[in-house]
């Protein structure tokens, strides 16, 4: 256990705030709300960035950049959008020394900025789909902030598309949500549920919202992502009409998707333990420590040539760190690295180089094992393949232990005061009352009508009423 | 000439702002002084980016990301920082609803914010150097603004680090100036003037101000870069100190240095034409697009299969479109392709089909000739390194033939007046007075005072007092 961190089982919100802060993630800013994003989160942010980056060209999309700050008549064109987000704006009321004539809102989405653009470029049905991601700054004034998970300001990507017709704008929705589940599975190794949120938790502005759920160690859940269906909401407040192939003037069919630094938050209360951050490879900034290990200075020279030989072996095709500082001792720096998630060890010594060996450890699991000199990026790289896919079937079986089928109001209300509460795939009318009253009364909400849903009759474990399949109910942060 | 585009020769200001309409590079926006960055536009920003990140990372740098918001306190805190830059401040007084108790900057540049941290992480010479660069956006009210060039909100990169002594920082200083220098010649063809800010022109709560100059093809200077050396006045207004390594605190010795979009502005004002855009292959998005020609409907599948053919052949290495549209003539996509700059096109028909060849026409020079299908790639690489060489050449040309060197300030007025000024090289005695007259009298400014200056003895232009060598002065954007 790292000092002065707490462990998991005993303070779940303190520890991970002290991962953060100790694995230089993030620290607090003096602006209320806000954060700091410290050159070793923003690398695993740059991963992240990069691996979606590529998923969004693969499929069409194009980056783009539109302004922050959105007038206030803007908003007031969607009459939800509006409701739902003008109260948790930032506003500028003076520019260049003068009070503005109209405030202009720091955006907190994009849709309204966008859509006033896409008026001006979408004539024909040759102009769409138009596809366009963005990358940028989004700010909404929260109240109660946690590092990475709810910041005033925070780091997202944002797709923003244009249809001709309703299939195609539902398919893109789709097949975003797709990307986003791909991107957890495969990238984070963190398993999620996808599915519709209820209509009292969709977007401001949206016809239908899908989002990725997550389990988090606490078994709570954690919205990852969304992906919302737009309809002609966004078109008919900004009068987005096209020609059609008959010559016809219809309004542009649209959807919207993002995620945000806080996958950076459910990646860290995903795999990380009680020594602190554990980095699945395909998202960790270094993937290989070496740290070499002398006692005599004699021997120094030796094993710091054979361990830059290990590193320049590895960083063919790893992020390599040879941590051959002078000032610091070799269990000092375990901890270090063990703290920062590096996935994998390699210790080095006298008597490895006399048997033509090195120590591997692995982060995950802790496993310490003496490995031949020989055919060891062979080795790293199956290693590190291992941990990727343990990390993901590690989390999922702690999904999987912790989701439960319920029935009984009173056996889900006991579920939900336990301290690691778990998913609970429950029957639900479908009503917004029962919902509302579910919140108020265990503090857990529907968090989504699941994708992989098998029909299936039963009553709403509160009200009794038909329902024709199970929605998954968890607390959420 | 594309069509509604004025010549250059006539109306270079309206060439333009139309080149950057009609070649999607960006949009104005609905936000006074703000612009949209049009995906093709954003297709150069991350060629850029991607170019400098890896020199930034290349040099030592991490990335990493501060708060949009700056208390006004923190702005008060450096007294020649803040009376530069508050002025052009956006300033938020309401979040959430309610008005805040103190108002918020959006950054205008990053120093305070950044230096309030840095407070927090360095207590020892082993933080040091501590070397960041922070990609965000910016906001400066300007009163006149212009595509690219000068506009309220801007993407930019920022570096700021923090140093032990003043040697080490003032190298960090020159090595970016370096970097910049390198990057506008190496992949933006562009020849620029290193040098030294004067005193007035410096950036506000710096020590020096170092700059790249580029001459346009009006003629006209364009600052691309800045690089400062800050000495210890932020470390001052901040309190950062560290302990050396005689255990005695000190302050610390900082930089700051930063490119933004303007630098879209320098590239198209650098190489582009009459008939549009002229990119770099380096910062091109498509470095080739492939036409394919053909009248009846029976010529079709065989020039679209050998088209095809290519691009898989080419895309190897570089960034290809096969421009197979039905709906566009064969002259519309040539203009079209002009105007979007791209470096090579390859035409290909049914009697290049049957003689084993394309046409292949460099955007440059207009240069079209036949080219055996045998090793054409070889012959692309060759051509788009070619092009890449012959436009740094053909700017360097351009601004040694507009560059005087004079002594006379009558001729220097004359010069001045001209309706392409060019850069003169010219002695000043170093006074504000004279620098600041010679601005109202001429409308010119020192640009900078050259990194590479010979040693000569002379006589200030304006009032006759010695000086030791020549600055460069020249009108401005």
């Amino acid at each position: 256990m790292a000092k002065g961190i707490p462990k998991r089982s005993e303070d779940y919100s303190r520890w991970y705030n002290e991962i953060v802060l100790r694995a230089e993630l993030a620290d607090y800013a003096p602006v209320k709300g806000c954060m700091v994003i410290r050159p070793y989160g923003y690398a695993v942010w740059e991963k992240m960035q990069a691996a979606l980056d590529r998923m969004f060209k693969e499929t069409g999309h194009s980056n783009a950049y539109f302004p922050l700050f959105i007038p206030e008549s803007f908003m007031r064109r969607e009459a939800e959008h509006v409701e739902g987000f003008a109260p948790q704006c930032a506003v500028v009321t003076h520019g260049g020394g003068s009070k503005l004539e109209e405030p202009l809102y720091v955006r907190p989405t994009s849709e309204t900025i966008i859509w006033s653009m896409y008026g001006r470029w979408i004539q024909s049905h040759r102009d769409l789909p138009l596809l366009i991601n963005q990358w940028c700054n989004i700010v909404r004034w929260e109240m109660r902030t946690r590092l990475f998970l709810r910041t005033t300001e925070f780091l997202w990507q944002e797709g923003h598309t244009a249809h001709a017709t309703e299939e195609e704008a539902v398919q893109e929705t789709m097949r975003m949500l797709e990307v986003y589940r791909t991107f957890a599975e495969d990238y984070m190794a963190m398993p999620v549920v996808a599915g519709l949120k209820t209509e009292s938790e969709k977007f401001a502005g949206a016809v239908r919202t899908y989002c990725i759920e997550a389990m988090m160690q606490d078994a709570r859940a954690l919205q990852t992502g969304t992906s919302h269906y737009l309809g002609q909401n966004f078109a008919k407040a900004f009068d987005v009409r096209f020609q059609n192939q008959d010559g016809r003037l219809e309004y542009v069919y649209a959807t919207s998707w993002g995620v945000s630094t806080r996958l950076i938050g459910a990646l860290i209360m995903t795999h990380s333990d009680d020594n602190g951050l554990v980095l699945p490879p395909r998202l960790a900034p270094i993937h290989v420590v070496i740290v070499p290990i002398y006692r005599k200075q004699d021997e120094r020279s030796a094993v710091l040539e054979r361990a830059s030989t290990i590193r320049n072996e590895l960083s063919a095709r790893w992020t390599v760190r040879l941590d051959d500082r002078e000032n610091y001792t070799v269990g000092w720096k375990f901890n270090e690295w063990e703290l920062k998630g590096v996935p994998l060890r390699i210790e080095i010594g006298p008597r490895d180089i006399e048997k033509k060996q090195v120590v591997l450890v692995r982060r995950d699991t802790g496993e310490k094992r003496p490995l031949p000199l020989n055919g060891l990026a062979e080795t790293a790289a199956r290693e590190l393949e291992d941990i990727q896919s343990a990390l993901y079937a590690r989390a999922l079986k702690f999904r999987d232990e912790n989701t439960y089928t319920l029935d009984d109001y009173d056996d889900f209300k006991k579920r939900m005061e336990q301290p690691v509460p778990g998913f609970v795939r429950a029957h639900w009318c479908g009503s917004a009352e029962c919902e509302a009253m579910l919140q108020e009364e265990t503090k857990a909400t529907i968090r989504c009508i699941p994708l992989e849903r098998s029909e299936e009759q039963g009553a709403c474990m509160r009200c009794g009423r038909p329902s024709r399949g199970r929605v998954f109910v968890a607390k959420a942060y």
